[in-house]
């Protein structure tokens, strides 16, 4: 039995339920955030609420009356309690959107409570994968412009995702005028001429909290690290290629649209960079 | 008490409810449509239903097994009925998500039942502001490369419209590099030079029903019709300026970021076509 969060009440999920005129069913209006867990201790939190913050600012709704740092960390903290997860790694969900109400665009009366959700869930980490690598392709980029705020407008991603899986691929690469952006779920970097290069943190890629670490973490270790997209060129002729986020971690990508990245074997920046994010997982 | 429909049965709005986990509110993943009823008989029904099944294949959801075009008539009639709109104007909204499954962007299993959900409502022509014109805002257009599939993922709508409710206006008029798209939840029609223009039907906007009558309606008038776009610059001259849609019809547009459209009231063939549509409807 799973206990979820939604308006300020612990609930069995198959007690929970949304009302038809959720704006999150009708039009997608809202943001969310996932956070990791290893032994009940919620990893990089402040920067999650920090990033959920700004998601709400961006699309105006107002949560504080049903949400503060402190019951942030408080329903996740709980909810991981709850569930008996306090052991290993999981992870915490957690959705805001601007609520229910008759259904038109613009925002409905000031004063409709938004809708809060969240669960958690075991989280596995696939260490084999880590290890071997994973494979990916590229395609278009066909999302929005907004790509910054965490909505759950993920039509795209979705279907980005799903091309990958009917691949055989673990991600796909989106390129967006000849650049390369991000992954369907996750930020990509890219290893060329021993420089490490990811995307900027423009209104184009999700400024993911793992991509953040992962940029910190290489300056740390003395690595070359520039700010700069990677072009679809490029990408003939990485040394590296990894794809980093919450449930991603630093998975190495080996093989590209069928061709073999690198030795085809997990590079070393890649590997240096996995193990100095497991290293701070287990002790932060 | 208003009945809905949901998952092939009618229920009380307040006794029906979604599961947490439905794809339409975690990933906006589904299509919908808005069909216009008069004196309970639905306009334009099949190409609705036509754009409907468009739409889920271009986003692969099956859902034979719950809708058909018998069905998607059956259940538009039914919710007429029994919430006694079979007077007048009404609307019925109809929305397909890929159903509720555990969270994780790619499909869920084959098998998954979608969510099937809709709901009539009445509708009152706002008359006076057909026949005195709207003020509109331009916008940049943020949205994703495929505006032709109608899903709801709509935020970067919802953010349009609202801005232009803010702006005391109408309609929010979208411009991508330079060209003019469409409206928040509309199609746009301009008129220079006598000639009647509008974006033609690529992947860069939504192919509004309302949009393809009024061509044939125009084509049938005797007006020079071109669908090609007009460029913001053209918004500076145009003579006639008017959104379209299924609860739009034909809205003038006689304000545009504050300045006077035209001759400042609904010009000819605006007052044309808007005549010709409401008769259509009327007698269809």
């Amino acid at each position: 039995m799973s206990i979820v969060y939604l308006n300020g009440k612990y609930l069995d999920r198959e007690q929970a339920s949304l009302p038809l005129d959720d704006r999150g069913f009708l039009f997608g209006d809202g943001v969310y955030e996932v956070c990791r867990a290893v032994e009940g201790r919620l990893f990089a939190l402040d920067a999650h609420w920090s990033r959920l913050q700004k998601g709400l600012a961006a699309i105006a709704i107002d949560c504080r009356d049903r949400l503060d740092a402190a019951t942030f960390a408080e329903i996740a903290h709980r909810l991981l309690e709850r569930n008996d997860l306090r052991r290993g790694h999981a992870t915490v969900y957690l959705q805001v959107t601007r609520g229910a109400a008759p259904r038109t665009h613009a925002y409905p009366p000031a004063g409709t409570p938004p809708t809060v959700y969240a669960y958690a869930a075991p989280f596995r980490v696939p260490t084999e994968l880590r290890e071997a690598g994973a494979g990916a392709i590229t395609l278009p980029d066909l999302r929005w412009a907004r790509c910054d705020i965490k909505s759950v407008n993920l039509l795209p991603n979705v279907m980005a995702k799903q091309r990958a899986v009917e691949a055989g691929a673990f991600e796909a690469v989106l390129v967006r005028e000849g650049v390369v952006t991000e992954g369907a779920s996750s930020n990509v970097f890219g290893v060329i001429g021993g420089e490490l290069r990811t995307h900027p943190a423009t209104p184009h890629i999700l400024h993911g909290i793992t991509r953040s670490i992962v940029l910190e973490m290489a300056r740390e270790l003395g690595i070359a690290v520039r700010e700069e997209p990677l072009l679809s060129d490029d990408l003939l002729h990485v040394e590296e290629l990894f794809a980093t986020g919450t449930t991603t971690d630093v998975q190495p990508l080996v093989r590209l649209d069928g061709h073999v990245v690198g030795s085809g074997a997990p590079g070393e920046i890649t590997r240096a960079l996995w193990r100095a994010l497991e290293e701070r997982m287990l002790r932060h």
